[in-house]
């Protein structure tokens, strides 16, 4: 694709500063770009050493000043740069249509433009919106409905009767739909709970590569519109996980607990399970969550506490050899103290 | 299915209290059943409120009064309502028999009534019970043995050799039988140790979405019956896990250790190498144990330690910042007296 | 296979002490082993109770004395015996020749003796090496290309554009080249950032059973040869890890962090983005890793710190409870001095 500056910046929402008719072929990083390609200067940081890109045109915030460069003039730099290398770049969707090699059940309502690739398996009484494209190896289970423009990459299961919105992408390997972990004790034996619920996942969600979200036992698991997740999160049943919250790698959200929105779990967080966590709130990598968390709070540590506290006393650990040491010096002079106030009290 | 209340009493082990000719077409949570459905008021919580649902029937344990209802009284109403749960909603079993699109190895001696779905590998010399149902993308390796009732997910892995018992269910994308994690260096390099063994998994096991479980070197990794694990579960070559032990989400178990019978691992914990796990200890969620624990005992940290000491412990390291203000305090203080008893011992 | 004692010998480097002409069948763990079969003695935890092992050979260090027994002396015995175990046991390859249950692509460039299962799924513009083995469920993105001697696992995916080099094994059911977690904020939304860079895996690798490894957003992501993964280990994008190091499973490394050679992380560990830990380091197991690591340190803890300190401060944490009935008894026994203090000086 050849776009003059101009086009782009009408695309991205920029001024041009230059001339709006060079002629741009691509994007790149800063370091890598060429004289065909627009980059980044998103900070001083970049633009204090402009001469180590050789790119043709360069986005930046408003009223920086580059010489001898055509520039894009954005509030929103990284956006800008964000939408042009999906332009440039794009995704690489394997070729349209439904594959004979693909297993169709019956009654597939299929929207347009389908990208059903070989290898993938469909049950029975599913609905699939337009432009969906389904990579090799997917299994969809029975009753399961799609919006349109969903990404389902290689070898994702989503189990029967579940419900995926619009523009959702699914990386490869994930589970949606697995059966909750619940038992009754019955005598020495575990039985089995029926998990009978489904999981939902609304709009503009993305999942990342291996995670696991079970099913609701009754009801449903659900992953609310703009959702985040990395790889290898997983997601217990009855989990409700709030609007635009990012999850981030093989953190664990136990049964029944409520997410809010704009909640950021950092990695390999724990989050116990029936426990709400608000709105805005962010949660430390590793932290162990075994108390409701309130909105706009910062908790870290294990079990988790407020993150400057955790900052403090975690700091204080490094340091428990060394005050150990001056606590037993203490105890010594207290005790050669005591002695004296003895003697003196004889006296 | 319709039923009346008498046939769901002797099919859960109740006695009817009220109308045992009532008829119920279903089971549904407190708050959501209607009046042909039947539900479950297994303490106060829920029979203090009893107008808060509109259930046709009840479950109770004996003894309890509500008034307008029919009831079934059982000691084990968990257990009652988990099994109508099963009867009445049930699995979503894929299509019966041998799709034309699996693909089927040589000498595969397979039981009553198979369901082997699309898109399901088969290698040679593999046997398998009756009413095993294998869904879309589940690869059996070469020489495996299933038992009868088994049920694998979509898109699991089954490696050479391994034998699984009756009524295992495995949730999708696990793999059973991938290599142990074994090297001998080799001067600079790693040599990969071949490993020779398999997995095997006794009867009524559940293994969750997405485990690894590792073959052992030489010998079997061993499942023993009843044993639950929940998804993203780690298990290493040559681990023994005991009779109905509990493994939750995202839990590892490294080499070679030894697990007893009714253990509850809780979430994200890690077991080091060669350990020994007591019959009916419980590990905390994220511990980290590194030396063997004893039947019975309740183990929390990294690393662990008895689970009381563990709660004062961690309510200290919160209290570090303040604790360390007060300690700093009392060394002036006591440097304070101390100029002072020397100025007494100089008078 | 039939091999004499001198046979072996040559093949690994060893020297035969006793009847060279011996015939050897099999090789078995010390316990285990029987008069045809050749087992390990590499410490005197075995050579001094050799009569528990009825093995016809043993292979020992140089200088060892077994009365009775047929030997064969190395300097590196486990090295011996683990080539011995991949000599006589072998691995279970599934059939050759590319099955016409598989699904190919245009442009397949495919070397000598492939093992392409049935059910694998390889877009265009594939090429792979000599003597490549791809397990059923295998999906391969459009023009990868992998090296000779590889051999991937079922339910493995690897997407678009992947370059993986000679002699690597990948474990079922891992994900390589899974879009990097990057989102700019664009007002109250995320923005995805189409990632356009790739993993490069280099020669002699060896990835777990379920790993998420995913694609730089340009550039590449980076595992240099002879790095080995456990299971479930997860690799952001545009990470680096140098060669030969061990990455036990449940770790997950942040984008962007540079890992150096012969580096050893335990199990569990995390290691925040952008950080580099140097060659020869070592990150203990559930460490949380938020500051870059010099070469050759030994780390532990959450926050990191030196593998010492942490030993010492932890036990410190078991000691806490205690330390803060000591600290309370010396703060009333120090206002009990300055009580008395006063009184003096009041006199």
């Amino acid at each position: 694709m050849r776009l003059s500056l101009g086009e782009i910046a009408a695309k991205v929402g920029g001024v041009v500063r230059g001339d709006a008719a060079r002629i741009i072929s691509g994007v790149a990083p800063f370091e890598r770009a060429g004289r065909e390609e627009i980059t980044l200067a998103g900070s001083a940081a970049y633009w204090n050493r402009i001469d180590q890109t050789a790119a043709g045109a360069v986005i930046v915030p408003p009223g920086v000043e580059i010489h001898g460069r055509d520039l894009i003039e954005t509030a929103t730099p990284q956006v800008a740069f964000t939408k042009l290398i999906r332009l440039f770049i794009g995704g690489h969707a394997p070729a349209p249509g439904i594959s004979p090699q693909a297993v169709i059940g019956r009654h597939f309502f299929c929207g347009k433009s389908p990208c059903v690739s070989p290898g993938v398996v469909i049950a029975d009484n599913v609905t699939i919106g337009d432009r969906v494209v389904l990579y090799p190896g997917v299994v969809i289970g029975e009753g399961v409905r799609l919006g349109s423009d969903v990404e389902i990459h290689a070898n994702v299961t989503v189990r029967w009767g579940c419900i995926i919105g619009n523009r959702v992408i699914i990386q490869a390997g994930s589970v949606i739909g697995s059966d909750g972990f619940g038992y009754t004790r019955d005598g020495d034996l575990y039985l089995k709970i029926t998990h009978s619920g489904i999981v939902r996942i609304d709009d503009d969600v993305e999942i990342g590569a291996v995670n696991t979200i079970d099913r609701a036992t009754f009801d449903q698991t659900w992953i609310k519109s703009g959702v985040k997740t990395d790889n290898l999160v997983h997601i217990a049943h009855n989990v409700t996980v709030g609007e635009n919250t990012i999850i981030v790698a093989q953190t664990a959200i136990a049964g029944s607990v409520t997410i809010g929105k704009n909640v950021i779990l950092a990695g390999q967080a724990g989050i116990a399970g029936h426990l709400h966590i608000g709105d805005n709130a962010i949660i430390g990598p590793q932290a162990g969550i075994a108390k409701s968390v309130a909105a706009g709070d910062v908790v870290s540590g294990t079990p988790g506490m407020p993150h400057k506290l955790w900052l403090k006393a975690h700091s204080l650990i490094t340091r428990l050899p060394s005050l150990n040491k001056r606590f037993r010096d203490m105890e010594k002079r207290l005790a050669e103290l005591e002695k004296i106030a003895g003697e003196k009290r004889v006296e």
